[in-house]
């Protein structure tokens, strides 16, 4: 309940809301600790309730914590249950973290005359943005998966070996080691393809010399990790090395930078300014990184439009690459928590363009 | 060009639109055939466009067919780059097949006064719910795939092995089978957590009598399976047997009742009213079955509130279950193509409620 308590704080002291819906299903996970809901409403007078289908009730029931669970029966229509529900809270102004177009119009149309709705899906993410001492050590679990995944990354790497097989190795090391998930689709990008960023994962045979982007990461207890290296299969060629050398390099200064209240974009203008020296400004095609966390892609985000400030609690990655097409990509990336002093790599650290002989 | 001729016909030529944007990324892969892109737009005159940011655009230029591809700039706004483009095409009623609301209402404002916004998703459905011959192809393979993680499953279940690691072995033959990934998170739900549908999986170890409910999926080529068996840890009970033969007898009947033109709440009844008369009716706590294609869960629905009529072409789940609390559940699901004569069966014809020995 401090995660409710911390939002209806600023909602309803600060903001002057007196009710908060919560439809997404990864703030729903956040605030009740119970997947597979419909919808949440917090009201500042009355109970907490959670909405849930007949197909999700029972577990809704077991899992929910703190939240009364409020079955949406076969026929009812969802957003009129919650019109009725808010008017009987006498809820004047609903904050609500997002909805579909429709759903909004819908839900809007419901309430017209008794009560304003709001998008206020930022002081979700005011929350969900640091992360406390629980979720920390989900995201350590989850971190040290996916190393173990990347440890069989370099096994297994070496020429004539098809791409989704690599896949299969990684994944299947993750789950021995207790793995709920993969965190997203996993990528391992070969040859050519390594130059798109999210080349993901094809029946290509890797061929020798080919650069591959491994870029995977591990979910745990609901919690992702994000993690890149990228080798070589085969004997790197200068020109590899050199490309590999300015990128870890890149990397490794954007780490030491990362500290509190530290502007995102200039984490990402370390790592970037770095490739930019080396005449590769122009290859390093996305932002720096992101915060990672229930989803794998969340505020912060670091890049050089970011308005973002580093805290304490963040969970981020930092993930500089390089794509020339027609020759091939590299990425190394690792998922850090920002701390007071040094951050904190939840990913291992260990850095090598070659695979294992 | 298919695709986007049958939309822009029935969309241009019979509702009077003059551009749709399509923003969904299911309906942008359906359309372009590439991931990984913002948006597209299809003026009734002028080009059709892709938009991508930086981190895709090589790939979009590379992959996405018959559609001009736009890079979205660094510090570039999407939505207001968009509203121009539109004003540009002289487009006075554009159609959109879905937005969040904060992004309907930022568009919605750009175009204020020039061009009449409408949300459209269902013109996009009636295309993506008929399966053509390229994307049944793709589809077989899938469901060829899921069979193999499925054959896994029952060798390796037995008294003593965790869920993960169940689901570890499943993955790892699919992906050695040549799968893209997989569907939606694997469910190996075993013992009284069975009874939950989305029980789905964690380090719980199996015990000799357990229920173990296996619901996975492969994705090939982007397009999805979905198949459930449950079987029994070692020796099933004359409960288990019992409940698993009333399940059992519900798909099949649901099943052979599967053709054109059927009701699709029709087919729900068949299986509903052999579980009601068994005596389990109000233990079917979820719908029959679902669409299957790019997403795991599409149109049309099967279930008893459903308007939806099958049609040739559909692939559908048939997937009674019976859930008892604090004894465990059963439901046997198959993916299947609507036919003109009988349907078919894209995942095996194997039924057992009992691991190998």
């Amino acid at each position: 309940m401090n995660r409710v308590n911390a939002l209806t704080q600023n909602a309803f002291e600060q903001k002057g809301f007196d009710g908060f819906l919560i439809s997404n299903e990864h703030n729903m996970l956040y605030f009740t600790g119970c997947p597979g809901l419909a919808c949440a409403l917090i009201p500042k007078t009355g109970a907490n309730a959670v909405y849930v289908y007949s197909v999700n009730y029972e577990q809704a029931k077991a899992e929910a914590e703190c939240f009364e669970v409020k079955l949406v029966k076969r026929g009812e229509n969802l957003i009129e249950k919650l019109a009725k529900q808010v008017k009987a809270f006498k809820i004047r102004k609903l904050a609500v973290d997002e909805l579909s177009h429709e759903n909004y119009r819908n839900l809007a149309k419901q309430l017209r005359g008794e009560t304003r709705l709001k998008l206020q899906g930022d002081l979700v993410w005011e929350l969900r943005r640091v992360k406390d001492e629980e979720e920390l050590k989900l995201m350590r679990k989850a971190g040290e998966l996916t190393t173990e995944g990347m440890r069989v990354a370099y096994e297994v790497i070496k020429p004539g070996v098809k791409e989704f097989e690599v896949a299969g190795e990684i994944e299947y090391a993750m789950r021995k080691h207790g793995c709920w998930g993969t965190a997203f689709e996993t990528i391992v990008a070969s040859g050519v393809r390594s130059a798109f960023p999210h080349g993901g994962c094809t029946d290509k045979t890797i061929r020798d010399g080919d650069l591959v982007v491994v870029d995977i990461g591990a979910t745990y207890c609901h919690y992702r990790s994000d993690m890149t290296r990228t080798l070589v299969a085969g004997k790197p060629s200068e020109k590899q090395k050199r490309i590999y050398d300015i990128v870890r390099l890149a990397q490794d200064k954007a780490f030491q930078a990362v500290k509190p209240n530290a502007k995102a974009k200039i984490i990402d203008a370390v790592a970037r300014k770095t490739i930019e020296d080396a005449g590769y400004g122009e290859y390093f095609v996305h932002g720096l990184g992101h915060g990672v966390g229930l989803e794998v892609h969340e505020p912060p985000t670091l890049g050089p439009e970011s308005k973002d400030r580093l805290m304490i609690g963040n969970v981020v990655t930092i993930e500089p690459g390089v794509y020339l097409i027609g020759f091939g990509g590299v990425r190394v990336e690792d998922t850090v928590i920002v701390r007071k002093g040094k951050a904190e790599k939840l990913t291992n650290d260990f850095y090598s363009l070659e695979a294992e002989k």
